[in-house]
């Protein structure tokens, strides 16, 4: 059985763990109909299962290459890609000028985590060129929203971001890409970038890039970075294409995974004749681009759970399917399929555990996202907004961080054919892998979470969450379902947990924080954990509920006790973590690196 | 900096936390100093440094390849394979009359985990003809002693072992391989078998695989197994290579890594022309092979400790190398190694730690063995063989599972670049992968625990284990240093709670088993962690002891830090396991597999 995406479970955990309800209630979507979204939802998921996802291994194995300074992608991308345009699923959250359908952001995530279950290797690009649309929303000119904007939000020509230089990956504050004023309001842009996802490739007949540039004179450091709009095809007036620009693909990486997406080295200007324009203000560039930042972030997110969904569809089919051995104790007569051994069992629950988690989080965070850009009440969007910043580096690295886990289990259920390519399995743990690195390494979410967030307020955005949590827990505990309030119970001892090293977190991180930094990590951890269970055990509530009043009491009991089996088992694992949060600077004291191999 | 074999660090965990004198007590080896020991480790360190290293790359990118039913090896495994044959390392734990050095087998774990940290895919191989000689050894007929053993004991000739089948993995029971008796004391061979590694390679001139297959009228399942010996070229009665026997590969796998290694489907008797001969007894074939099992799954255990070692040692190098960011806070100035960053250091920590806890975890389930095998005393030899059962399943499967989690670091301290496989980190991650899977996958493995080894003596092999445990941990406790009292309050506890999730243990595998073996996964992980934190801080203990006395306390006192390291950041996450260890049968319920992705 192929992938088929879950319509069903997607749209469960977002109405319920996520309660897209909040979205409703601001009143900008309240036409935005559970029928409608579902009929969204089962409309993609044609394009996903049958289009997407017959790609997939496809992409792996003849993935990207470049010829002749032109990049080719897999057989069937560019059709794929044709009905991604057509179908209009780029534009499904962009205004209706622009060819979109005004849909929240909420609902373009959904839509892209079916693509990016399905096929994560093309669906990539589309966040790319998205999130291009919307730096040029927010801080392009009038004219180049109107040469560009029509075209783009249809992902008819495609977008990408060019932040990375050799030596400035992490650190962006070394950047040295030029960009000298020509005078006629055009800049020559100069240097290389590297990492550059879909820097080049054959789906659209042009390709807009943005890059982050210096100009002459500009300030050291991050604010001297400003944001140029550089153009593969310079485009004339009437909007149609002119001159080759001079952008150059230098090389594409061979990777561990995702080979379907093309990874470019791009020089800019070395016939001294690349023309950008400049998008927003001088110098702000850095800036502008971290305010797409944080959708890219989640969309990163939303990549790991989707490589945790279509591995584990791939295990529980092969679970149901291969027969070895017999139940414990039973000498003879038939295999069964490994379905019936409980650990197979418990790698399973895990698996679809820290997905639904994982789905849920991110679609939180896209939540908080939408509230806070389109509430008419101000307390309401600078609550949501608080909301989205806290959520954002747990949106990011949680689901990548457990896809790695989850895929692990995928490979491992197959058993020895989980270790041959053919089998596909090994592809989602491939794939996989660079989401716990791309849009910001997950230590570095570590940081910006005990760093910038904890910051905000001495630690409001954090206990505003864990208030809720502390309420969801003691609702959940007096209910009187025995699963509910053993859920309560669970995510009250985890929130509690969770207060008390936020507090010491916040302390450590003062001074030179040195304390702090080294528990960054395990503290992200913990709180990924915690967040997860708030998230599901609100889906379980409603489930509960649902069960009892005998709408499809299997489904609902299911959801029941996916997240029990999550607080029985993988919560607890947030206990575990304290001491390393706790354990302070000395704990990674820099030892003399020599000593430490010899 | 390339690979360098730590010879230093090998030695201090054999002698120290994993307590060699051990073997030297009881007499068979009293002469084997540590000098002798350093200068094995020091000769074989040239090997693995300077020949198998530089391989490891080359192996990757051009793997083994089958052509017109021959399989070539990587261009220069042949050159470094008669190396190590002519350095007599395959012969280092055999008796003296093969050709070999008659240590014990612990030294010949030390040998192979610097060459198996050096070029996993070659060295896998060697593993394999140790197993055949020791089969041999144990089980071959004075014939097959005197034709086989002089080639095999020094790999001039190669052993394969050759257990599955397509429907038959986990689960032996169900083989189908025949054996027909042709009356002159040869049998004829029939049956295809699958994942033979090594089962056919240009290294050696001739290849004597070890196959399971049943005679006529054998009993059904596991109990009418035989092993027989088959070689790929027949052997003239002076030893000399006769024709060509009817053994045939059928393809080899692409896999997710380990390219170097050829794993070979295999098709003995397709002209009804395969001639072998029996090993051990009729029928005792699984057996006997289980026999093998043991020290084949510490081997394993050993391939997980390598990679990670290999991994650790490419990350450190790169963490030193590669400027990003500045300290916390710090605006402007030059850029730092990312060494300076103490998340780095948390997860290069990370790495070193759990490396060297699977290291010693490895080398103390070797020397139980070596005691189960020479002790004079029947009392020593029993208590050792026990030791030796309870640990082999823990030396299998935490070694792999942690290398998991450090090869994933080991990429993730790269960045961008550990996507890259030009960069060679997430090699080590690919290799190692199917370490997990390999001689009883670790759901196995765990099983193994709870049901056979729990089941001997009401958990007596256990609880011997947590008495030692516990009078470290209350000598440590005791002690007037610091850190030592630190990790004995920390080992204290964690054994007490592993005392109590055994007894939970030993009662949930009662009657149907189901509560037990729904946590069995968690009760090893719980044990590894305990056991590796036993092993570290046996040799904290010296170390503490040699720093004190003067004895380069630099040294010393890094590897009381990384045992600190341990006890503080990677121990307590036996706590957040054993919810899970407890959760019972329940918590994984046969759901209906359609409710769990709809």
């Amino acid at each position: 059985m192929p992938f088929a995406t879950p319509v069903r479970d997607m749209q469960f955990i977002l109405e319920h763990a996520a309660n897209f309800d909040a979205v409703r209630d601001i009143g900008a979507y309240d036409d935005l109909s559970e029928e409608i979204i579902d009929a969204v939802l089962t409309e993609v998921a044609k394009l996903a299962d049958n289009v997407f996802a017959p790609l997939n291994w496809t992409s792996d194995q003849q993935g990207a290459r470049l010829e002749n300074g032109q990049v080719y992608t897999t057989p069937g991308f560019k059709e794929a890609y044709q009905e991604y345009v057509e179908g209009g699923w780029n534009a499904v959250a962009f205004p209706e000028e622009y060819g979109g359908q005004g849909m929240p952001s909420t609902i373009a995530l959904a839509v892209y985590d079916a693509l990016s279950a399905a096929c994560i290797s093309l669906s990539m690009g589309m966040s790319l060129t998205q999130g291009a649309v919307k730096a040029l929303l927010k801080y392009g000119t009038d004219e180049q929203k109107a040469l560009y904007l029509p075209k783009m939000a249809t992902a008819e020509w495609s977008g990408t971001m060019n932040l990375s230089e050799p030596h400035a990956g992490s650190d962006l504050s070394q950047l040295k890409c030029k960009a000298e004023p020509v005078g006629d309001g055009t800049f020559k842009i100069k240097g290389t970038k590297c990492w550059i996802s879909y820097g080049d490739h054959d789906l659209t007949e042009n390709i807009c890039h943005l890059v982050l540039a210096r100009l002459p004179d500009a300030p050291e450091g991050t604010k001297g970075i400003s944001m140029f709009l550089v153009p593969k095809y310079r485009v004339n007036e009437d909007g149609s294409l002119g001159s080759r620009n001079d952008v150059n693909i230098v090389s594409i990486e061979e990777k561990l995974g995702q080979h379907g997406s093309p990874t470019c080295v791009i020089s800019f200007g070395d016939d001294d004749d690349c023309l950008g324009t400049l998008v927003g203000k001088e110098n702000e560039g850095l800036k502008n681009m971290f305010v797409m930042m944080n959708s890219a972030r989640i969309d990163v997110g939303m990549q790991g759970t989707s490589a945790s969904e279509a591995s584990f569809q791939k295990a529980l089919q092969y679970a149901q399917e291969r027969p070895q051995g017999r139940p414990y104790g039973v000498r003879s007569g038939p295999q069964v399929p490994i379905y019936e051994h409980p650990d197979v069992r418990r790698q399973l629950m895990t698996m679809r555990a820290l997905t639904d988690a994982s789905r849920a989080l991110g679609y939180a965070a896209a939540i908080a996202h939408d509230i806070a850009e389109k509430a008419t009440d101000e307390d309401v969007r600078r609550a949501a907004k608080e909301r989205e910043d806290l959520l954002t580096p747990l949106a990011k690295a949680f689901p990548t961080d457990r896809a790695m886990e989850v895929t692990n289990h995928g490979i491992q259920i197959h058993g020895g054919m989980g270790f041959v390519e053919e089998t596909g399995a090994a592809q989602f743990y491939r794939d996989a892998r660079i989401t716990q690195i791309y849009e910001g390494t997950n230590g570095i979410q570590a940081i910006d979470l005990v760093g910038r967030k904890l910051g905000m307020g001495e630690g409001k955005l954090a206990f505003d969450f864990m208030d809720d949590i502390s309420a969801l827990s003691q609702e959940l505990a007096d209910s009187d379902n025995a699963s509910l309030v053993a859920i309560g119970k669970a995510l009250d001892t985890a929130v509690k947990e969770l207060r008390d090293t936020t507090e010491y977190m916040i302390k450590a991180m003062s001074g030179t924080a040195e304390d702090g930094l080294a528990g960054a990590t395990p503290y992200l951890d913990q709180f990924g954990y915690v967040a997860g269970a708030y998230y599901l055990a609100r889906g379980a509530k409603v489930a509960a509920k649902k069960s009892a009043e005998g709408d499809d009491p299997e489904y609902h009991d299911t959801k029941v006790h996916i997240t029990r089996f999550y607080t029985d088992n993988v919560l607890p694992r947030a206990t575990g973590l304290i001491p390393a949060v706790k354990a302070g600077a000395e704990t990674v004291a820099k030892l003399d690196p020599e000593k430490l191999a010899s």
